[in-house]
């Protein structure tokens, strides 16, 4: 099956995805609806992580936080997030153990799902903008970098933002704030504009996850608050038991991207 | 002191407070400076009630959630959430025990403190628009009702959402919704235009909370969610100590106003 021939619906592909028909990438899936980033902490260490969200919403935008052991989402009637992912990561003591197509197995009562907003949501609006995505049009991975800006630590959660970067046209620069500033729960306005060096970003071609990609001459380098941060931040935690997704392999939800704009 | 002669600035204005020097209502006080509610509740408790608020923004706009046992919020530094307040109520097992000036003497190192936004800020984006409010013209509290819509459950929490009304002019209904709208922080757009019976409130003259507010022949009664709303859901569930503002007599922050605007 390719992304010509999938079908539209989240619901048709969350299923498709559950009996296994799909494990590629979620990029460009369910056109228009919002794909959401997964992770899944014990109860004990869930109060720390939501506040280390509500206190860090730019990269940490919280979609929906499941009751304890529950595992179908109201922004997603009827599905289960232990099956309705192509792929997830299982880390204990905040070392990746393994990959998995689903978590069933490992599966406890006192487990809390954390849904949060993903960039696909603004970059869909910045491309209906007119603004091209270089990532996207060379089919690689956007570009990622740890930063010197500090999260602000909830309990036991700490550590740098992560950013993801963009390069923008000069003259598109205040459409791309306009654009994105609309979707705060997707991640929301750029964190930093121009100079890398300034957050800490020493060489834009030296990524610490993504793939490198050009800065033409007049382009300018913009910055968003990235889902990574919140995976590496707890992972660094290191909380007994994590479950996330895989890179870009996100979960559907029923949500349109419309449905998150503020005004 | 009177309005017109106490200081301007928060901090002025929180240490008058924290030596006794005012004891009244903070409306007008720190104008274009954000007022917060206050709800502290043991860690037991705190989870399922950020849960509750993550759940429910409208009513619930969380501005800042403190680490178990501590007092000075990000948003006011130097303050003291103890000291800071001019009146405080304090309930156990969801029943009012006392009003009290300050809650040092109560203060147990595992309360969990809940910031949450507060209408003085739409408010005052409103008549700054231009929209007179009827109330603040009388001098008098702002007409609250209980709906028939029930707001999201999480976990121990659950109960109806409880609502503002303000009467707007036919002519300026659109404004107050794009006003409003800016601020999801200080409960945001209305949650219901003109016929009350749709949600419930048989009759407009009836209060459950504050005083009735005459609604004119070319006036439509407009409804925002309120922030009477988590102090209602969690006093029903009986937790053994919430501590809460009384009413009017808010918690002044550092962050202006256009701090919690969105665009």
């Amino acid at each position: 099956m390719t992304l010509e021939t999938v079908p539209t619906t989240p619901r048709e592909l969350r299923s498709l995805i559950r009996q296994g028909e799909w494990r590629g990438t979620t990029a460009g899936l369910a056109p228009n609806h919002v794909q959401a980033n997964l992770v899944v902490l014990p109860r004990a260490q869930a109060f720390d992580f939501l506040l280390f969200c509500q206190r860090n919403p730019r990269p940490c935008p919280l979609l929906e936080v499941l009751e304890p052991g529950m595992a179908e989402p109201s922004i997603a009637p009827g599905a289960d997030i232990r099956t309705d992912i192509p792929r997830y990561r299982i880390y204990r003591d905040g070392v990746l153990d393994r990959e998995a197509e689903e978590i069933t197995d490992v599966w406890q009562d006192d487990l809390v799902t954390f849904l949060l907003g993903c960039s696909f949501t603004f970059e869909t609006a910045l491309m209906a903008a007119g603004i091209r995505l270089r990532h996207v049009d060379e089919g690689s991975n956007v570009s990622m970098y740890v930063t010197n800006i500090a999260t602000v630590r909830a309990g036991m959660f700490s550590g740098p933002l992560v950013v993801s970067m963009r390069p923008i046209p000069q003259t598109r620069v205040v459409k791309a704030v306009q654009v994105t500033s609309r979707f705060p729960n997707a991640h929301g306005a750029p964190v930093h504009i121009g100079k890398p060096e300034a957050i800490g970003v020493e060489d834009l071609g030296k990524t610490d996850y993504g793939d490198a990609t050009a800065v033409l001459e007049d382009e300018v380098p913009v910055f968003w608050a990235c889902g990574v941060t919140p995976q590496a931040v707890a992972a660094a935690s290191k909380p007994p038991l994590m479950i996330t997704h895989a890179p870009g392999h996100m979960f559907i939800t029923d949500l349109r991207d419309e449905d998150l704009a503020v005004v």
